[in-house]
């Protein structure tokens, strides 16, 4: 007979295996650690695990699940598995799943539970404790707060249960109940959920339809989850490449190569527009080789400093902390911000080229009209990046895409082409006459 | 008299506002929204309104905090005033405070609560109902869980209410708790505890010291701010900038403009050996200037490369999914993307060039050539850049920096060197007596 494995050495090796091997691990976890590990995974490791299962055993390890939950590993599925799964719930989760695989997977209701605490406005405290306690051995998930509803299901309002255990037991629910609530919308975007979550410290909020009628309740050890995944999100945008959608180890490899690629060689096809200015430059060069020198320090100062404005600009956006109507303050701020960081990076620019030991023999007679060139040319990129870096998750956003996707590379390529120019333009200006 | 103000025409002016006319529209609010207004304003702003009251005012309000919120926000005043906040609370709850003041801001002990239900092994359900029920009468703030102690003040177990309400009340608190539990210890850094709730979705965590005693709990609404704190810290340090500690529209100018001209400089510091490598390569220029019109194609590219790599890697590091010893399998996947990457990128670069309409007045005669040093080097740049973009993270993290600060524009300035040294190398190869 074979050994049997822990929890902690399953979930360590777990990664590294494939199906075959998760499901023969799975088989040798100790009976009572199986069930939390299972509950512990993802939608996506659960929906496979239970599809590699034989039919006979599937049905226990689905019912285990919350009906969010079950809905959430039956989207992971294929659609042709999906009714197979469901005709192994009983009736009534199988309508309550039913309901919740109609929403869209990142609004409130793909997030909502549809079991919760109910209690009538009537009620004395008493008996809503005792009628909760049989709610609770009926098929209640969470507790934190009970919802005061009228016979027609409307919310009416809502306490939690610190007020409930701490009333005398003889008032009347609609006593102690607050009926100022913030809830969310069946069609509510997560994300905007997750702020709602971040603003006001709560544990759960009700979800509602149009009539105020009481559809269920996202908590927030979902929201955990969401926060995490749309930072992941924004993170592999800034990063310069469509979002993932899996941990980077268990992603199908040809998967992550296109979504790479796809980002790399729209960039690639805009950096070609360098070469392009470049040939415009090429008489420039040829005359005055001294200006290659500093193209690459300079056009990267300029991606430098817009990746910098950007990212600051999508994370205050993405927080709410900044809205499309203070664009105005934004570039106020950052033209403020871009001028300060090009005359320090001038500044220091000057000073290498001025003070280096073999200025003379390397940049020629004229090094102090060079070095002018360079500073000069790194206040304008420098500001140049800042104020496009900073404007452009705007823009998209304006636009309706992503304002994430205005990525650092994004931001570099844009602004080399243009660093370029100021360079050349620069350059022209001081040193027309002399070099050029 | 002035008018009232409503909540929400408050919360939406807040940002614009200065400290004056905060506390003048914080004393307008309708009073039964003012005490909501100031428990969902953040630790700081808390702080700030609190110092801006008059002294007779302010123990009202900080006393309306639950401790671990009341040690947040006298953590934000500057300690000169600490005292006589303190002496503002009841006597237990300053020794709570003082308590909780001693841990450091971003380990559990900073975020746990002192409150929390708790019941005896030897109570019957019913009995523990009505025990919690007086605690909530008294001081509790939180109940999710029921903890189970002995008179130790060890922790023996934990109930959900669920679980509370769902048994029958006359079993004993022993015969329903679960001994098996996950705890966090007081020194445990807040991104790990982050991590245990995104693993094991729960309400909330008991913190316990070395020898098993409860010393309170931390709730994952505060982990929903610590997730998201985390991944703004990250999405900053990966836009190549120090992280900011405050909303990008209220933070103060020149802070922020110093930490961003710290990083931009030190990388322009770097970014400078792109001159000296230049300096090399001058008399190449000279008799090639073709070869300078690719540069900030070649350079861009690899950069662009190493900073998905690398950002891919940061977060799948943040989020538990690699570990250091996983370098080895990140390493192999990236030799192999960065090669696909690579290829497909060099593959469009030598169609650009063959396919120019102006290809032999623009390029020379030998534009074959070219095209080839530009394919090859592609090739070359994009692999290492992927290669130094991934691993980066890992040597960051082994050497103890935060892996995070392998942002895009510091891969980006690492790859910009290399870059140009390998162009110039497979430059010297292919056109070795033909332009060279």
């Amino acid at each position: 007979m074979q050994n049997e494995l822990s929890y902690e050495e399953l979930q360590a090796a777990w990664p590294l295996l494939s199906l075959s091997e998760r499901l023969e691990g799975f088989k040798l976890l100790v009976p009572a650690e199986a069930d939390d590990f299972f509950l512990n995974l993802n939608a996506r490791n659960q929906a496979e695990l239970l599809l590699a299962l034989p039919e006979g055993e599937r049905r226990l390890w689905l019912r285990l699940l919350a009906p969010d939950d079950a809905a959430d590993v039956i989207q992971e599925t294929p659609p042709a598995e999906r009714a197979s799964l469901l005709a192994l719930l009983d009736d009534s989760t199988r309508t309550e799943v039913t309901a919740l695989l109609s929403y869209a997977e990142d609004e409130a209701g793909g997030l909502m539970n549809p079991r919760y605490a109910r209690v009538r406005p009537e009620m004395t405290i008493n008996e809503a404790i005792s009628y909760l306690r049989r709610q609770a051995r009926e098929r209640l998930e969470t507790i934190y707060y009970a919802y005061v509803l009228d016979a027609q299901q409307h919310l009416l309002g809502v306490v939690s249960f610190r007020e409930l255990f701490a009333a005398p037991g003889d008032k009347k629910i609609q006593e102690v109940m607050r009926s100022d609530m913030v809830t969310v919308s069946e069609q509510m975007d997560q994300e905007a959920v997750s702020q709602l979550f971040a603003q006001h410290d709560l544990i759960a909020l009700p979800v509602v339809d149009a009539e105020w009628h009481m559809k269920g309740i996202v908590t927030v050890d979902d929201i955990v989850d969401v926060v995490q995944e749309e930072a992941t999100e924004d993170i592999q945008k800034i990063g310069g490449m469509e979002a993932l959608d899996g941990p980077y180890l268990q992603i199908d490899f040809a998967h992550m190569v296109r979504k790479r690629a796809g980002w790399l060689s729209a960039l690639f096809l805009g950096e070609m527009l360098t070469a392009t200015a470049m040939g415009y430059y090429e008489r420039e060069i040829e005359r005055a080789v001294v200006l290659a020198l500093f193209i690459p320090l300079i056009i990267s100062s300029g991606g430098n400093s817009g990746s910098q404005a950007s990212t600051l600009v999508i994370r205050a956006m993405a927080l709410g902390e900044v809205r499309l109507r203070d664009w105005w303050r934004v570039i106020r701020r950052e033209i403020f911000a871009g001028f300060a960081l090009g005359t320090i990076l001038g500044a220091i620019g000057l000073m290498r080229i001025l003070l280096w030991p073999a200025r003379a023999q390397l940049y020629g007679e004229h090094y102090i009209l060079v070095a002018l060139t360079v500073a000069a040319s790194l206040v304008g990129v420098v500001l140049f990046g800042t104020i496009a870096g900073s404007m452009l998750p705007f823009i998209l956003r304006r636009l309706g895409f992503d304002p994430a996707s205005a990525s650092a590379p994004f931001v570099a390529t844009l602004v080399d082409v243009s660093g370029l120019i100021i360079y050349f333009t620069v350059a022209s200006i001081i040193l027309h006459g002399i070099l050029l």
